[in-house]
């Protein structure tokens, strides 16, 4: 079990792979604007961004925790029997980064004995931080920190559901999904990692996915979590291996949306 | 026909226009993060956002170019027979601005002769403003300007289209749009104004939309045709009005895509 001096130590060297993460994708994105002949360019600025970030966070855990695993999308995993294990996704959110929307963010999740412990998401472009960890989570934005609260929804119809695309979803998973969003009160596409953290903010009720890997998902179950909300995998089980998910900010939602997934699915 | 410096005017005052706007919005922007009891809140920010925005645009207006005509959103129309018309709408993209997404946007348009002579894009939570006037259009960012010019793409197959949800396509409309991003090569959705504005930067191909009004599309339609883009309704006709809408950087990829719009609509 981590102390809270322990948590503040994570917190700390978190936030400092976060940081040097940004400053590796930065000079990356939207780079076609600085490219005057966008017919010859023929780079690919979200692999090399991905691996520059990948390349900086692996360096920081090496140094500060070199008895710690790591599972990143990138290079692959390095003791993953280690009782601390770091799960990374350099940019959560590739075609938003390629199309040049800011709401690719930067994923770092710590798996202790088996259990989410920590999660972080980070948008340097647009200057804000996500982080949940036991019963805490918060946003950091300019020097500030606020905590994070999931709101109430009783009632799938009075539900805000946020899906990166249904195009995620094939056969009978889609329509398990098509069947959520047609009871819930309103749906938003193109959402990525910002659904759940959004959802811990108290300003989204609903995420649904499909296809997930466990970088993808690992650093946000502590932010939702933390926030009062709740995620889980479609038939109910731990959300930590990625695949079909649900979030929450309401545990009643939840259960309603995952009767409908589980009965169609 | 405006001259340069007339030019300078105008860029300066919808930049005012802009920061007022952003002043008037970010306070309601999240602002459930700063309320404890979600529950009890029954407030609506979007609303009182819009509004308190508008007025602080039309207060600049009315105050630097007194004989100007109006179209806004919130408030209506003013001096419509004006030969200079400013078209306004304070939050484009709405339900990204409720679910605390950062793509939303003020746009700004001046319609001059029944022409759309200058428009810009302004996102004060990201800090960023996209503007375009004749064959002009930039990206402002940090106190830095970036010229913008939209990339060329020759078949819809390697094309990278863009719309906010296909859910703005009914019937034979939602048949044609549906044709268009099967012959796509990715869709993105959820991307409001952005899809415009990154367009113009290079970094998307396409945008086809449904249901616009003038205000939706009057400011994007300089930053479009300044950065050397194409945008028209489906039918070829004038974008000025809004309705339906087909915005491509490349005009191969503009006929292509009306072609089967228009065979299908």
């Amino acid at each position: 079990m981590a102390t809270s001096s322990d948590m503040e130590v994570l917190r700390d060297a978190a936030l400092e792979m976060a940081s040097a993460a940004g400053n590796a994708i930065l000079p990356h994105f939207r780079r076609a604007l600085a490219i005057e002949n966008k017919a010859e360019t023929g780079f690919d600025p979200v692999t090399e961004a991905d691996r520059a970030a990948e390349a900086a966070i692996r360096h920081i855990i090496r140094h500060r925790f070199p008895g710690d695993g790591i599972i990143g999308e990138e290079y692959g995993d390095e003791r993953t029997d280690a009782e601390r294990i770091w799960v990374l996704d350099p940019i959560d959110g590739t075609r938003a980064f390629v199309l040049g929307l800011p709401v690719w963010a930067t994923l770092i999740g710590v798996i202790e004995a088996g259990r989410p412990l920590f999660g972080l998401m980070h948008q340097p472009f647009v200057g804000e931080t996500f982080m949940g960890w036991g019963e805490h989570a918060l946003i950091r934005r300019g020097g500030t920190e606020t905590a994070l609260r999931a709101r109430p929804c009783a009632a799938l119809s009075d539900a805000t559901l946020a899906t990166t695309t249904p195009a995620m979803f094939s056969g009978d998973e889609r329509t398990a999904y098509d069947r959520v969003e047609a009871a819930a009160k309103t749906v938003r596409y193109g959402t990525d990692c910002y659904a759940y953290a959004l959802l811990a903010a108290g300003l989204n009720d609903l995420v649904i996915e499909s296809g997930l890997q466990p970088y993808d998902v690992v650093a946000l179950i502590p932010i939702v979590r933390g926030a009062g909300g709740e995620i889980a995998s479609w038939d109910g089980g731990a959300p930590d291996a990625g695949g079909r998910i649900v979030a929450a900010g309401d545990a009643r939602i939840l259960d309603a949306a995952r009767t409908i997934l589980q009965n169609s699915a």
